[in-house]
This record gives structure tokens, sequence and C-alpha cells, in this order.
């Protein structure tokens, strides 16, 4: 079948035009959203980010138009229905349709979803180049939202510099990449930003606290600074589409050849959802 | 006719579906709008919202899909269409229409419009109440985009406590309003926060700077924190939909009843456009 998306009550192809112009997320990104990776025919982490997505709802006071469990078998149906084995899942939620007003209007929540084929995985052997940027965005980052302009031209700077990855810095401390979160290996220690209001709680930052764990790898949640990541012994980022991608070169800053932490986390993350297939 | 709206090519119904749900406006808010009032048939300072959209494009890279002209063209149509006389029109600029990704897709963008029957103006004897919130938004509120999320929510809190308006403080500095300029009075003389990267340049706030010299009444761009807010002779905000509106009180403290700068500029701007009418 191939791809196929979903809208409000019912599946519709991915290029059909569905949304009328008064809907909010298209006049104020008033949604929240997430990207789930299906491997094998398997939608990996599910309940992870469901879990988000309803903590995400939550904090923007949004209302489930049906239940998470509702919402899970539509998933599910259309990942059937696109009879894909390697696919990312894209579903977001908005407050609804109704005639611009900024309060809220009162009308029920429209669920959407998309379901593509899975763009390639980055080579992780190589590994990613990154730039840092300042970090403009809101204070309320760990909110998965659709007000993502501050991350797609942070996003877009990085791509004309032939980068992966653009990373934040607010006041000189590392928040966490514009799609990703941001990992530093010192001493054998691995240090990223602490679960704040600044930073997204990322699905694949948990899995990697986890995988650490089993690898007897310390980590410490503490922030640090520009200078510090960049002289450090590892550094790489975390996200549902890239997974563990370790970081080669950060501004004009070589990172070393040798990234045995990295790629540790990077195989172990990858075994999780080989295992399962 | 009644309202009206355009999309990328065409006029279509308000309430068509018409935009597919991989449009960047739908999945980031990626993209810049304006709203004008018409008055008497006629759009009340067209010019002037057409520069800020040049200038919003600008500012978030986003390339014309055609003239300025055109687009001013597309709007007087649409506004002779609908045959209406007290009139809002919203315009909005996206990044287009493309399979979701950060980095811009580098296809063209889309204009779309809606022609709406004007709400009607707040009764500017009585004047507004307003709540203070603290300013978590970006560090770019020049930009007229559509990430609003932080703004909706603001002005949700304001309307849930029986108040027209939130009125953003960043670091006890006022800023702006959640869908306003803002303005305390003290002395004599008006003062507002300077037109920085922290706030919108409102256009209604550009013609009080106008208006005020003409009545010979200084008028200072200068940061004040919300304890002189509260302590002005007189507050009032600023902006299109509600031109100037008096502040009767914030959070608890009532304003004082007399408010002659205020009047005197609320009604030298509905001159402006009578006059012309």
């Amino acid at each position: 079948m191939g791809e196929i998306a979903f809208y409000n009550d019912k599946f519709v192809g991915i290029d059909d035009k569905v949304v009328p112009i008064q809907e909010r997320a298209h006049q104020f990104g008033d949604g929240i959203y997430e990207v789930v990776r299906v491997y094998g025919g398997k939608v990996f982490l599910l309940e992870e980010h469901l879990e988000r997505f309803r903590k995400s709802a939550d904090a923007i006071d949004l209302t489930f138009p049906f239940s998470l469990e509702k919402m899970k078998e539509i998933i599910l149906e259309g990942l059937s229905r696109s009879e894909m084995e390697e696919a990312e899942i894209y579903f977001q939620l908005t407050r609804g349709i109704s005639p611009r007003q900024h309060h809220y209007p009162g009308v029920p929540a429209v669920f959407s979803m998309t379901v593509r084929n899975a763009r390639p995985l980055g080579d992780k052997n190589k590994g990613a180049a990154a730039i840092v940027l300042e970090d403009e965005r809101w204070l309320n980052c760990y909110i998965k939202s659709l007000n993502l302009l501050p991350n797609i031209m942070a996003k877009q700077k990085a791509v004309s510099k032939n980068c992966g990855e653009a990373i934040f810095a607010r006041d000189g401390i590392v928040t966490e990449g514009s799609s990703s979160n941001v990992f530093a290996v010192k001493d054998g220690v691995i240090y990223t930003h602490p679960a704040t209001k600044r930073i997204l709680h990322g699905i694949t930052r948990a899995k990697v606290f986890e995988l650490a764990a089993q690898e007897h790898i310390p980590m410490k949640e503490e922030e640090f600074d520009v200078a510090f990541l960049k002289n450090a012994d590892e550094a790489f980022f975390t996200s549902t589409g890239v997974e563990v991608m370790p970081i080669h070169t950060i501004d004009d800053t070589k990172m070393p050849e040798e990234k045995p932490i990295s790629n540790k986390l990077a195989e172990a993350y990858e075994n999780l959802y080989k295992l399962k297939v």
C-alpha cells in the first residue's frame, strides 16, 4: 500500500488536502507531536512516546478527543494498512478547527498522522558534524510542541554548513540539539543536560541512561559549557531518527577518532530493536 | 458574498479543506502572518502591514512566491469578492508543502488568507482588565511568526480570569501583551518598551507615536518594570484588533479612573480611519 495518513476521523492519502485554513496548527502551531520509528514492521517504544504525548498535551491544556488506547489502535492500523516494514510514524494533536482567536475555542482536538518510509540512518562509523548556536528558544522546551521555527532555522544553518545538527547553548551552557539530545564523555563518564524545562526529555536519551547502566558506564545529568563539550573525549547526540550518533566535528574542533563509549551505546541501542524484531 | 478565503493559487470557501497535512505551517508553525482591519470597505494601513510582512519573511529566510504588489491585489480582490464593509483580513505565508524534515525543503512558499467579519471592538470607555505573566517566549518576538503557543496560552489565562489581555514581563521588565503592545503614562509622558527583538513592532504602536507627536504628548521608548506600570497614571494597550484600549485593572491593582491621554489617543486613532472613510 505504501505511505498513508490519518486526519481527524479517517484514513486519507498522505498528500490529500484535508486541513481547513482555520485549523489551529496551521495558524498558531497550537499542538503537540511525536515521531516513532518502525523497525521490521514493529513500532519501537510506542508506549513511551504515547506517555510523553499525554504529558505534552497536559502541559498545553489539550484534551484528548479519544483515549490513548484508541490512538494506539489508529497508529497500528495505519502501519498495518501501509504494509511497511521500515517506517517513520508522525502524529500530532491540535486544538481543533475554529475561526481564528487567541484563546482556546472549546472545540474537539484534531488528531492527525502520517506513515512514511523511514529516512536512511546516518553513518555512525563516520559520525556527524555539528555547529553551536545560541539557544534563543522559549523556556518550555520540554513540551514537544509544533512551535518549531527556531529548531528548523537552526537545522537549516547546520545543513547549509554541511553539518548534521545544530547544538544549542543558552548562556554558554549546552542544552540540546535542534532535534536531538546532546552528550559529552569525559574520563569515562557520560554527561548530559538535566531533564529540566529547558530541554526535551528524549525517549532515546532515557534509553541511553538504561543502556549506560547495563554497561556499567557512569552517567551524570549535569550542566556543561561549550568548551567542555569541545574538549570532551567523545560527544554524541540521540534522537528517534538518528538513534545514537557520534559527533566528529563541532564548529572547527575535530573530536578524537576513538569513541569506544559512543560505539558501545550505538550498538546496544540497535540491539534493542534488533532483538525485538 | 460574505466570508471568503484564498489558498496558494485560488479563492476558496473559508471552511474548505485545502491544506495537506505535510504543509510546514501545519507541522512546524513555519511561517509568518499579518492581520489588517477593514473600515468602511477600505483596508486600513495595508502598506505598513505588507512592509512588516516582508521584514518577517526576511527574518526567517522565506522567499515570496510572487510580488508584494500581486499579494496586495489578492487581498483587495478578496475584500471585493466578500463585499464586506467591516472586515478582518488575515494572511500568512508558509515554507510550503513537503515531506516533513526540519531543514528548508526548497519548494515554493504558500500564501493563504481569510476575509472575515470584523470582531466587535471592545468598550474603550470601560477599558479592559489585564494580568501579568512571565515572558517565557523566544528571543525573537519582533518576527510575526506562526509560533504563537505561548501567546495563546497567556491569552487563555487572561480570559479564564475575565481579563482581556495578558501582559508579559521578562525578568520584571514589561515587554508587551500576548497580542498587543503595552504603554504606561506617568506625569504626562508616555512610556513603552523599545522596539528591540523582544517585542513585536506594532503598526498601531507606531501610529501612537505619530499621534502623540501631533498632540504634543512626550513619548519615551524606555524599559519599565511591573511596579512602574501598576503605579502609572494611565495604562493602555494597542493592536490592530483593539486599536487603543485603556487598561482599568492590572492583576489586583485598579488604575486611576481618569485617563485623558489614553482617551485622546484612542479618539485620534479612530479619526485616522473615520476621516479616510
